[in-house]
């Protein structure tokens, strides 16, 4: 990897000086453009269950590197930090995918320089790989685009999207944005409804500040919004990502993106969900009963954070002793799914066209 | 109606003393309880308008009081004012409809200080009337909820709510809450999943407050989180408001609404919709392509308000330079909602039950 990017590129890479890890602080964006470096396995295990990094392909980059981070220090038994990384969230299947990867690379490798080298020569194989899959998302997506820009004459294309699936996410491109960017680059006239995303609004903070850096055209809606704007013919498309996908099809993404699954279904709207091949868990076919959904902080829900006179707090927005519950995804089943877009091509949500494609 | 109420128990009452109405400021709620008196009938637009009030039911109430107002003052011709009352807030069809009412009223009436007094008292029966509406919901309710607890051998009720269609939002015992309240006061455990609802957090600002005060058990969620409950056994039963609905049964309700109607039907949880007949709207049919939308100020997106330290401040939660937009209502189709409860009992979403009932 580069060093730091200049303007910001990509949420993570390693600073060659030093050693460490660093990353985008992706809690204070768009607020804050605030860089932490990650010194050790416990600074990469606290990046990822803060959500200072997030998105299912970066949180396997950022396992990845704690790998290496791990053996640079060389304290504790690998075995055992290989583990406490893998449940620093539970519902990325990416985070196993990668910390597995990593540790299969270095299985050989004796000499202890060797093997924190070739970890960290792993890590950047897997950011690198991570982005080419996003690249060709974008490539396998942008004829979707085109085809809904044709048949609109050349009218601007509505996107919906939920969350942030962007290059914040993944290293570079993004999931769900990769088509998107594509599509603006080959000049169509493109504008983004991007959903708010309650609690930690990843939507108006992560995708709006992506979609500015990038010049793309967009509108913050809150999470309510959705319906209407497809029951009135003003989303084409919706675009997601996804934490797991399991090999029946069915889909874990943040929270709410079920709903927008169900109103896109009633409005005859195609619901699409970009992923490289990294996110497919391949142990799991029932989603809503076997994928873990992660419960958070309820502080998350009664507090929101933002700035005031450019003063970054947060706020109580309801009762004090009021309580809160704070799901942090939700699952979307298969048959809602209009076709996953993914580095090898488009294919429809069910456990054959997958097998077929992979 | 009686002077400021303590504990609050109501949104609006007449001060005695000065003539003026008073209302609790929702904007505020539940970190400041501050009280507002409207002088005029400038104030009551400006009050509605500006949500200091807001519900189908409370919008008419203090839109009746604004008539009394206007003629208080003297000033304008009544027929302007009126027309000015009525273009306060797009939505909710009770403020025409209580405008209407209390025009009829005064029609005979020559003696100015005669017809301020009608409209005062034609304003105090239409409170009396939405309230004894409101604790007739709830007699028509409570049956449902009792049905539910029985099959459940007495566990918990979980009711999902989105909004707030209270006693805030009413006068007395709220529509939606009306047979929640009713239940618990016969002893059935009931617990309510409180939508926050973006954009104005009337769910976690005004129903979690009111059910604090009411001593009923809540959880609040974000928006998003309905869905994930439903599909894991956690709501038994939606109740919700409405601003407007057809007389074939479509439902203006605030925005997100629909995407909780369509999560319930894909789940097979039954989704109620309370309400008084002053908010059917029997000139009009449908729903999604008919009742006007409004529109609000983006900044209602971009900004959230809450307490810091115990300062009332409001916090950006996006770049700067994104726009939003902001859609206040959506429409849920008549074939999506299981039952409408109103004061003359509960009937089916469909002109013919309707019409049978009223």
């Amino acid at each position: 990897m580069d060093s730091r990017p200049t303007p910001l590129t990509t949420p993570i890479w390693l600073d060659e000086r030093s050693g460490n890890v660093q990353v985008i602080d992706q809690r204070v964006l768009p607020h804050r453009e605030r860089i932490l470096d990650l010194k050790s396995a416990d600074d990469a295990i606290a990046a990822i269950r803060n959500m200072v990094v997030r998105g299912a392909p970066l949180i396997g980059i950022t396992a990845a590197y704690g790998i290496y981070l791990a053996l640079r220090e060389g304290a504790a038994p690998l075995a055992a930090e290989a583990r406490r990384i893998k449940a620093a969230r539970p519902t990325a299947v990416n985070l196993a995918w990668a910390v597995d990867r990593v540790l299969r690379r270095i299985e050989g490798v004796t000499d202890p320089d060797g093997r924190c080298e070739a970890a960290r020569r792993e890590a950047d194989e897997i950011f690198r790989l991570e982005a080419e899959r996003c690249r060709r998302i974008g490539v396998h997506g942008l004829p979707l685009i085109e085809k809904i820009s044709a048949a609109r004459g050349g009218r601007r294309v509505n996107v919906l999207t939920h969350c942030n699936a962007g290059w914040l996410a993944c290293g570079r491109y993004g999931t769900a944005t990769a088509p998107i960017y594509a599509a603006a680059e080959s000049g169509i006239d493109i504008h983004v409804w991007v959903d708010e995303t309650r609690p930690l609004n990843q939507g108006a903070r992560l995708t709006a500040w992506e979609l500015t850096q990038q010049g793309v055209a967009h509108t913050i809606v809150t999470d309510n919004a959705g319906g209407h704007l497809m029951q009135h013919g003003m989303v084409d498309l919706v675009i997601v990502g996804t934490d797991r996908t399991t090999r029946s099809g069915d889909v874990a993404n943040k929270i709410g993106t079920y709903l927008k699954a169900l109103a896109a279904r009633d409005n005859g709207v195609p619901f699409y969900v970009a992923l490289p091949s990294s996110t497919f868990d391949w142990d799991l076919s029932d989603g809503v009963g076997r994928i873990p959904i992660e419960e958070r902080d309820p502080d998350e829900v009664r507090f929101v954070q933002g700035v005031e006179d450019g003063r970054l707090t947060r706020v109580l927005v309801c009762p004090e002793s009021s309580p809160a519950a704070n799901y942090a995804f939700d699952v979307t089943p298969a048959r809602l799914v209009t076709a996953f877009i993914t580095e090898k091509g488009v294919c429809a949500a069910d456990e054959a066209a997958i097998r077929a494609l992979f």
